[in-house]
């Protein structure tokens, strides 16, 4: 029965949906811009609602603003199977990234629906708050404050750069939805299944269609500051200088040498980098930039964040640097009960499919913590990602919702979940 | 005569105008905030005109937004004697970087009025647009402009940040001022006479008073665009990056160590830093700054400027580097005639005074190609310019007026005014 299922996944529809979803925040190089919370994301919700309301799903949110879509079961007091992802994007995002998920589960249900079939829990189509973080940082939000890894009162207060606060974000998001009803956060879930792009080049070079997901690479985000004392550029002296860019620039060139790894397994990233005033003919009074650091063992990003402080602190020549720790996450992995489900379901289906690492972090990372969570992967062109070029194949896209149909269909249907949740398991 | 003329000077008077004027764009630290073309600034040039009326003189703009307030002379057809600086500031500057140049010469007018004199030829106040540049690159544009340095065709298509121009801003401005007279652009002066805080230590250290200032450094500007790919900072391995801050970073450790000299006599200084898309865990794809180059000596700053571009091509790494030069301006020196007249009328008010040279830029640059120019300082605390805490003292801002006002009514009520135009001159 379930097989049969799965053939009612429509591809066509699929990608319909998925391309009829860039269109807001759509960028002129085919892109997305659609941060988190943000008028061109509230426009897409409302497009998820209209779709769900459509097929007969019930939507709601909750005060994280998190956006469910149910397909009610025969026994709707059991607690409901999750599967989505986000469709928050970055600044100069993809088509794909976060927004195939949603659109994947949104697809699976239709297709069950398609079979004539109904679940005995209910299957929630869920697009969690802000998980790129790049408008309100840290991201994952949504996904963070439903598991319970972080409170309302954490998130609230964080600002955006023109200086609005996610409290102020998600009230006008909620005049935006007078109609949806609103949930409690974190009502308790029977599990949780993400489907996404890699966002690497693995399935592309062995040539694999599905990726069963093993686990996912341990994060610690930073924002440093260097403060020196704005001068003029055409009277200080060199030596008389407190010069925050050419300070910042020594640390950065410290942290290299100290946290690059000639095998090349550590993610160092400072992909934000900040300078005031900002003037040609003023000599920079400050720069604020963030590090972004992964790697799949606990104790290589433990120690490896740890010495950040100390490296900073070395290499500020006049200037003052401090470095304030925004998110920990140690690497999860995903229970071994539902990868094999994943995996089986990829066979059956007749899709190559292997397991590998995710070096990404998405909102399975927080789901793990409350329900038993798996996620697959479908290839994306050249592993580019966040990015305006991130590009799938529409077989791809197809196949990945298939064994995504197959498998929630399964979850949803039996008497409980199988694996533990695997919020701290150490890898 | 002159001396009595110099004894209507009124240091009060003097200083309510300098705070009056530092309310327009007032930040909290005790700054100005006035970029060329603001709506602050345009509020400030209305103060200035309504000064201006009071004590009887004529208001007058011209096509660059240069404003002039004229004290009629007694034969009002001679070319005549310019006296002032700019009232634009940096993002975060001082009161006083050319706020008292202008105040100084409006105090300058209203002495020679209270004196019950008028002198042979006209002398105009003048406030000229955006010199500080930092709205609008490169700075200095409506003395340039007025010295036939550049064309308005050339200054009109620049844009600021949010896309506005040049041109549109000086719509703004010209629709804000309608009963402004038009002037036509560089009509013949007999001289310019600039006085300005020092933005540097030299007096203070010695101990002087008023400082006549003998050149100006020699000065070159440069855009550098540092082009890679944008990537996922979990994903991407750091071999396969394109990542624009890393290669931008490695640009700016080679120019710097190309370029500082041991002896620190060369002025070099990164001020702007823009970084794209600059999110945390997005790997940058493109980081743009800017590098103002600055020398006593044309051919140190001609030979330092010219190997800019190898050194960005050799230290690129994977990514692509482009530099452009948006200015080029040699050094220059002033008329010796017109330094002995300020020397002399400083020494015959009894304060001390001695000769230096200028590190930053000013307006009389380009006035110098215009007509015979001099300018003279007066101490700045510390040196600290461009800066919220830049800082003078009343007694120093009343003692350069008085050496203004004793030096030009001298030369307005003379036959002519000696010296030649120094534009070209090499030191």
């Amino acid at each position: 029965m379930a097989v049969s299922v799965a053939a009612h996944v429509d591809g066509g529809r699929l990608w319909r949906r998925l391309m009829d979803l860039a269109r807001f925040g759509a960028t002129e190089k085919g892109g997305v811009h659609r941060l988190a919370l943000s008028d061109e994301e509230i426009a897409a919700r409302a497009e998820l609602v209209r779709w769900g309301l459509a097929i007969g799903l019930e939507p709601a949110t909750d005060p994280a603003a998190n956006l469910f879509l149910r397909l009610r079961g025969r026994e709707p007091d059991l607690p409901p199977l999750l599967v989505g992802s986000h469709i928050d994007s970055q600044p100069t995002g993809g088509k794909f990234d976060g927004a195939y998920g949603v659109i994947a589960a949104l697809e699976c249900a239709e297709a069950i629906l398609g079979a004539g079939q109904r679940p005995r829990r209910s299957l929630e189509v869920v697009a969690w708050m802000n998980e790129e973080g790049s408008r309100f940082a840290p991201g994952m939000m949504g996904s963070a404050v439903f598991a319970g890894v972080r409170r309302m009162a954490d998130i609230e207060p964080v600002r955006d750069r023109a200086g609005m606060s996610v409290r102020d974000a998600l009230e006008r998001v909620r005049a935006a939805e007078p109609d949806l009803p609103l949930r409690p956060l974190s009502f308790p879930a029977a599990g949780f299944l993400e489907a996404h792009i890699e966002q690497g080049v693995t399935l592309e070079r062995t040539g694999m269609t599905i990726g069963v997901v093993t686990s996912i690479q341990g994060k610690r985000t930073f924002r440093v500051t260097v403060e020196g004392a704005e001068s003029h550029a055409g009277t200080s002296r060199r030596a008389e200088r407190r010069d925050a860019l050419a300070s910042a620039v020594d640390v950065v060139k410290a942290l290299q040498a100290a946290i690059w790894d000639e095998a090349d397994t550590v993610r160092f990233t400072i992909g934000q980098f900040t300078v005031s005033p900002n003037a040609p003919s003023v000599v920079p009074g400050r720069v604020e930039f963030s590090i972004d650091l992964r790697h799949d063992e606990a104790t290589t990003v433990r120690a490896l964040g740890d010495i950040i402080p100390e490296v900073c602190a070395r290499a500020r020549g006049p200037c003052e640097v401090s470095v304030r720790e925004l998110l920990s996450d140690e690497p999860i992995a995903f229970p071994k009960t539902l990868r094999d489900r994943l995996a089986a379901a990829a066979g059956r289906l007749g899709f190559t499919h292997c397991e590998l690492p995710s070096p990404a972090g998405h909102d399975s990372r927080y789901l793990s913590r409350h329900c038993p969570t798996a996620m697959l992967f479908i290839p994306c062109k050249d592993g580019i990602s966040h990015n305006e070029a991130e590009s799938i194949s529409p077989a791809d896209a197809e196949a990945g919702v298939r064994v995504l149909t197959e498998v929630a269909f399964e979850l949803a249907d039996a008497d409980a979940v199988p694996g533990s949740t695997g919020g701290m398991t150490r890898l």
